[in-house]
């Protein structure tokens, strides 16, 4: 067993693919890029191209609905038609261990540079600690002349910040293509950073869907933050009725 | 040393397996998959094969009750008869570090594929969290045409429960064995989580004989579940009687 | 470098080495095998022949009294005279990771198969969690015909105790060097498992002195003993003080 | 992707380099050494000769203020003139696991070695859990002879303190260089161990100019060191406001 081994499926020849870009959306903060990357998947119809296990996952399997595991995996997905090109990294997890960050992310970046990506979108979240009512979407690159197309596109630069810096695979794919002469922006969608948030997750994809000059339906990822913001609006109101209970059995 | 060592005994022949099933039982929530392969081993007359150490268990000897202690580790055991022709996982206990968990793993499936193993079986137990009157079967496959067997059998499928995915050996033999071809059930006895549970084991045993087409004498596996439950039900009445206690002191 | 580097010191001459004891002291509860082994080293005046640095060490330089550093390390020291010829095993610390405890203990066998040894002594403590009157001296064997030696010298066997096994390098060598045909006892004294404990040692320095056949003065140790004891003493009665003045307070 | 990379700037020509002193000051207890290190280069003007990556730094981007990315790494800095040759080890972090410490340490010496070194001076912090009013810079060394050196230079050697040994690249570059004929004098900075202590950086900047026989400007280090006591002493008068306060409550 390699440490990390990469299986593409049968029915996928990489001939297709010709220099697209690469959005990474993996498991993070407020699990917002994974949001954003799994909708538009969903939404272009990209197609499952390879899968990837790895010693530096949990040793774990998930139990799909229909009671049939499968390994812990990450996956790469493909589309392309006659305005976009794009691999899309998507998974369960991110590594366990420090250096397996590190190494998965080489192998990213060595499939990035097979298929000739000449850019990497990195998508996360920015926890704020506090529910964020318009959320912004904080943007960072590993080149300075990114940033204007970010910006234009509804990108906030802010100093600097997150200043703890970018860590797991949004960061280092980011750090590490710059060794490659591969172009890269991570976009951070502003969130409480204590919940899924499908709100943080729509003004990234605004965002991003600017950048990569294609236009995604946000609704059923707008549905599932109006639902989101209902179901907390709940937890405030029954922590609030708890509260007044306590109070009159005090009183 | 390597990092996995496998020794055969001397007294083996591998000529004498061909196409054996396979049955996991290491330890883990309950001990309800170690009590069920320990049992059968025990009630069949299996005989020892094969012992596996590993710098991926803990740094440890076991003492024996003669005061000659042994290395820590898993341990192969095999059976043969005109209906049944299984080798057995048992041990000590699994991987301390996630890497490890597939690293054994992956050497666990190239003994199976050395042996023609086509169809796995994986044991442990599922915690719910609280004492259970009747433990159900939860059962897991690698291929959804293995639910009606299990089914059949007496096991049960809960809507990909549990939903937090099976760790360790048990999980990862099944999703592992996917790739070399390998049929994999993984069952798992309903238990509270907090203690060694024979009457959990009791009913997975009962399911996992109706798999395997032999019939195998569970008195002794029920006498230790009465027993535990006869100990943990005066554990209960020492608690009461103790809250009684301290209700006399406040009353 | 190395993962695990041994540097022979130069004016040593492995001819003079043959077929030695092999005594292991490194740090453990109660610091007793460490205290029993260096003790004998210094009584004998056996003397340095080897070091042993390693990344499985703490990351870490000692400072010695004349403020000169050096890297921690693992000592091998040896001893010949007409009735004794023994290697000794100690050092700073054991390994700080489970993997580098077995990989660690497969290097020190690796040393010991080089001269010939056919025994290993390994010297511990047996924490029991209560200041101990008389440390009786527990012993476990790697082959069930070294009982009667063991308990000839003094040793107890306890049922299979300590139950949870031995942990690091005073068990691993034990373990491990059964499959190198070495002979394998190991010596546990009693302790609370709280403080440095020469009394323990002393006791287990007079069943190891019965064994390797020649006597070791006892003196220091045994003052050390005493030392330790009037410590805990003062301990015991600053604490007694303590708790009387609190009555004062209340009362 | 090597576990370390080391890469040196195009613009470097290893020919300028003959034979230098290496200083080291990477992050560590109150960044004493690394506020030192840093300061030094900032006042030579010495140029950034090579970039450290490894998968044993933290899986981290940092984020420039302008917002560009970059890989967490230690960087290596070099200065020439006619009175002082230097290589300067400096970053963003110290390794994450243990084995990484002594992996990196080993890579640090193979520079040293490559360019002639002979001296190391390893920089760093003496944690004693109070504000010191006027730091002392203790010192340890790897060969007896160069504690004269180090005194004249105006540290202190105080019985093998501290007692704890000097853990990380501080302590290993001294330990492992010994074994390279390398001579190695480690300063520390009695600090606190709380805050960024630019007080203790200056007296060890006193000595370390004395010890490399130059004169480096110290205004802009202790300007910050009293502006740190500025702002301490406005911590602890807020704690005393806080206390004054919760007394009125009371009282």
């Amino acid at each position: 067993m390699e440490d990390i081994t990469i299986r593409f499926l049968d029915d996928f020849s990489k001939d297709e693919v010709d220099s697209p870009i690469l959005i990474e959306g993996l498991p993070g903060i407020g699990h917002v890029g994974k949001l954003v990357a799994e909708h538009i998947i969903h939404e272009l119809g990209a197609k499952k191209v390879a899968e990837i296990h790895s010693i530096y996952f949990p040793p774990q399997v998930i139990i799909e609905e229909n009671s049939v595991i499968r390994l812990a995996n990450n996956e790469i997905y493909f589309y392309r038609d006659d305005i976009l090109q794009a691999l899309f990294l998507v998974g369960d997890f991110q590594s366990t261990s420090n250096e397996g960050h590190y190494l998965l992310a080489d192998q990213y970046l060595k499939i990035a540079e097979e298929f000739g990506v000449n850019r990497i979108y990195t998508l996360g979240g920015f926890g704020v600690g506090h529910l964020v009512e318009e959320p912004r979407v904080l943007a960072a690159v590993n080149r300075v002349d990114l940033k204007e197309q970010a910006e234009e596109a509804g990108a906030t630069f802010d100093n600097g910040e997150p200043t703890g810096g970018i860590i797991g695979a949004a960061g280092l794919l980011l750090g590490l293509s710059a060794y490659h002469d591969i172009e890269g922006i991570c976009l951070m969608g502003e969130t409480s950073g204590y919940l899924v948030d499908p709100k943080s997750a729509t003004s990234l994809l605004k965002v991003l869907s600017n950048l990569i000059g294609i236009s995604i339906d946000a609704t059923t990822l707008a549905e599932r933050g109006v639902e989101m913001e209902r179901m907390v609006q709940k937890l405030i109101e029954g922590e609030q009725a708890m509260r007044d209970e306590e109070l009159r059995y005090i009183g």
